[in-house]
């Protein structure tokens, strides 16, 4: 693909398993931008666009997802990455919006790569067409051990949908290996919190790391 | 991704753009090898499965289908192929059936990649992913000038899908071009048919270029 210039808006991912609380702090470091005054756009993945939410009820509630194979299950996570790109976090972030950005391309690498064995490489690249230059300028990594993740997600209002209901322990521990390899690999925009601890503290360590990305 | 024996069954791929009696010759393709004993699963992309059926009604029925980017739209057609492939084109193929399809990888990379401009390398790996070892054993194009295509199709009980429908004569054109290109760049295993002769004629042709390969 044609290179193109880095965006004026910055694009934060926040990654990690079940229960790691990535949509308290992604509310929270949203709601503390805007107190600056600064333009935040919050999304989440699979969706965020119409066509991208159709592709989603196919992942989430498809009575069939037990059969889908893993292949068809990153493409369809990679078609809804492509489109929420193109039509909604490539235009923000070319406005110059902070973009939080609820699981993007690191949650393929680590469930459909890592964790149910697609090629990385392949991964990587399909990952690449689908967000071409939207990549992420840091990403959080919420942390929590399986147990307590599930244990929080258990609690919830809304359940985990069907098909991760039905994965097991050690699935799930694939996904936090994983995405600690991650971190390892790619030390310079990535940091791995500790989400057992107290809201608060996560939100004052989100913003510390941030603080020199996001400062005006 | 590892390599695998060839399988014992046939995949025989119907490929060209609209209205060039696709749909015909399989049914009368299928129908002869049955009356040989063979036996023929003769199946349609986008869809051919639960989960492709979804993905075809993303495709084709959308109301915001005019905003859906091509990268997207490949991703999709991608989805739907690689299921298809894993839950019923191998399996059939394994057991030695005989597969028809109406449209494979050959659409992706002349609708999406010739037309819509996506990079050639990208559509024709990503294509690879989706399918793994099945590929064509034999492409049949279905070469209909624009103009006639069209009018049979407006003359169908079913209309073209809306998508479909948006498109410019110009669009059609780069399609027709995309496959005779593919067929001068691939000559052994793909054969161009001129479908505006009448289908008795179609049959008896594409019988005598599948003989060798179908020949128990």
């Amino acid at each position: 693909m044609p290179h193109q210039p880095k965006f004026p808006g910055k694009l934060i991912a926040f990654e990690g398993g079940e229960g790691g609380g990535k949509s308290t702090q992604i509310q929270r470091l949203a709601a503390r931008l805007k107190t600056l005054g600064r333009e935040v756009l919050a999304s989440r993945e699979p969706g965020g666009t119409p066509i991208g939410e159709q592709i989603r009820s196919i992942l989430v509630h498809n009575a069939a997802g037990d059969e889908m194979c893993p292949e068809a299950e990153f493409l369809l996570f990679a078609a809804s990455r492509a489109q929420h790109v193109r039509e909604k976090i490539a235009p923000a972030l070319a406005r110059g919006v902070t973009v939080l950005c609820d699981r993007y391309m690191d949650s393929s690498a680590v469930y459909q790569g890592f964790a149910r064995n697609l090629p990385a490489d392949t991964v990587n690249s399909i990952n690449r067409f689908a967000v071409a230059n939207a990549l992420p300028d840091f990403t959080l990594i919420m942390d929590v051990p399986v147990a307590v993740g599930l244990a929080r997600v258990a609690s919830r209002a809304t359940p985990l949908p069907d098909r991760m209901e039905r994965q097991t322990a050690a699935f799930f521990q694939k996904v936090r290996d994983g995405y600690l390899r991650l971190a390892r690999e790619r030390p310079r925009n990535t940091l791995v919190l500790d989400a057992t601890l107290p809201a608060d503290t996560l939100e004052r360590q989100i913003w510390d790391a941030l603080a020199p990305l996001l400062a005006p």
